[in-house]
């Protein structure tokens, strides 16, 4: 597949994947689903399962030979050359609050390597794109290139992560030292952190126990926009866990140094 | 002043901010800026200056007589009857993080009540307004009703605030409490979380140390939409301080037990 026909087809599964989302989101509570389950709270919603099942579906016609691993059904050609990843409601709890930084995922990987990806925020009608190349916004119809920020030292940097609450209690500490270390921290967003790093406005994500379809998608958009994306130690993080993400090499550097020292 | 003057008066205010804060909103960050404080992080931007300076101008030409209070500029006659409250842009540190989850804030109040009061999202389009009567949202021009939610029990409900780092040490075990007691917590938002729980997506918002220009203009939406705002202890909170917003008496009920058990 080339470029061309890489972003053709990502654009595509937005298109297809927002009716199945934004059918749902803002909708009025329904008080009997809820009281259904009422120790637990179940994040997985009938736009989650729509939205995959018709990305599914596109690619499954499109593109026969193809792998396709996604959060909500069982995966599918795991061992071929191209491998679709899909996320269809990343930030399912933003979703059900009712804020706009949830996204569509959909990744593209080619042996194993995330070679393309893109998150999709269909309220506020926004595409962040990579198809191989360089990243690009999309927004009302307009097309600019993603570029991460210039800032190059810890201590002028914004982090964010979505709670300090997704860290294990042992992992926590990390998180504060670099709550310390940056200028300001942002709480929130999921997908929608991700997005801003590569858009230039913040400088750092770290995450824990995210799944291969929470970060396979956004690495080629944050790489294609000029940031690094690894696990804590500077290693690939391609099949999720401990993420750290960095708009530069040298905060990215100071980064690894921070939770390794 | 009637319910038909102060929307529009809200609704030309809104406008009047819109190019100063959006002309702001993700621009290109200027490391000189940055560098020239690198110690600590100024959060008032050129859009809080010229949002608050543009609607004091059309205040004070439209209504010499009225008070204004706003989070940039001194006080104009704090004794009037009628006296408007601005946060020209609410959430700063979403703002420069590129978040939409920022807002400006204009509220009304006579003789100390908030009496009316609109956020506005302009990125996003979103305008959660109150004239005095029922709360509207209003997007792409068409208008619909703000309506809390009908979930009437804690265990149920969904509560927000910006981020745990706002509590003061001494507090930060009733917002433990509070996550503890709730089905989900989510963090960020500033405003957008008030707005989120006027239009029913979320139970709580629970913040402290707030001035009054970060409640004020939001009491009358949370209150023309069927939710209560109040102090910790059910108290009027029209002055900031800690804040307790919830989408119906019996969740208030049971959040301030649990904030005094």
């Amino acid at each position: 597949m080339n470029e061309t026909e890489i972003e053709t087809a990502l654009l595509a599964l937005c298109e297809i994947a927002r009716p199945q989302t934004m059918s749902r989101f803002r909708m009025p509570i329904d008080i009997d689903d809820k009281e259904a389950d009422p120790g637990g709270f179940d994040p997985v919603t009938l736009a989650d399962r729509g939205a995959e099942a018709a990305i599914r579906e596109w690619l499954m016609r499109h593109y026969p030979t193809h792998g396709i691993l996604g959060e909500e059904e069982a995966p599918v050609k795991p061992d071929a050359e191209w491998r679709w990843i899909i996320d269809p409601v990343d930030g399912t709890r933003a979703f059900i609050s009712g804020l706009p930084t949830w996204g569509t995922l959909v990744g593209l990987m080619r042996d194993g390597e995330p070679v393309a990806g893109v998150m999709h925020q269909p309220f506020t009608d926004e595409i962040f794109l990579n198809a191989g190349g360089a990243s690009k916004y999309l927004r009302g119809g307009i097309a600019s290139a993603l570029k991460t920020s210039p800032i190059e030292a810890l201590p002028q940097a914004t982090a964010m992560t979505t709670s300090p609450d997704i860290f294990p209690d042992h992992e926590k500490p990390l998180w504060y030292k670099m709550l310390e270390a940056t200028r300001l921290v942002r709480y929130g967003c999921d997908c929608y952190a991700y997005a801003m790093l590569a858009a230039g406005h913040i400088e750092i994500v770290m995450e824990s126990c995210l799944h291969v379809y929470d970060i396979a998608p956004l690495i080629p958009v944050i790489r294609g926009a000029g940031g690094i994306v690894t696990d804590w130690q500077g290693n690939p993080c391609n099949e999720g866990g401990r993420v750290l993400a960095a708009a530069n090499k040298a905060i990215h550097e100071q980064a690894i140094e921070l939770l390794n020292a």
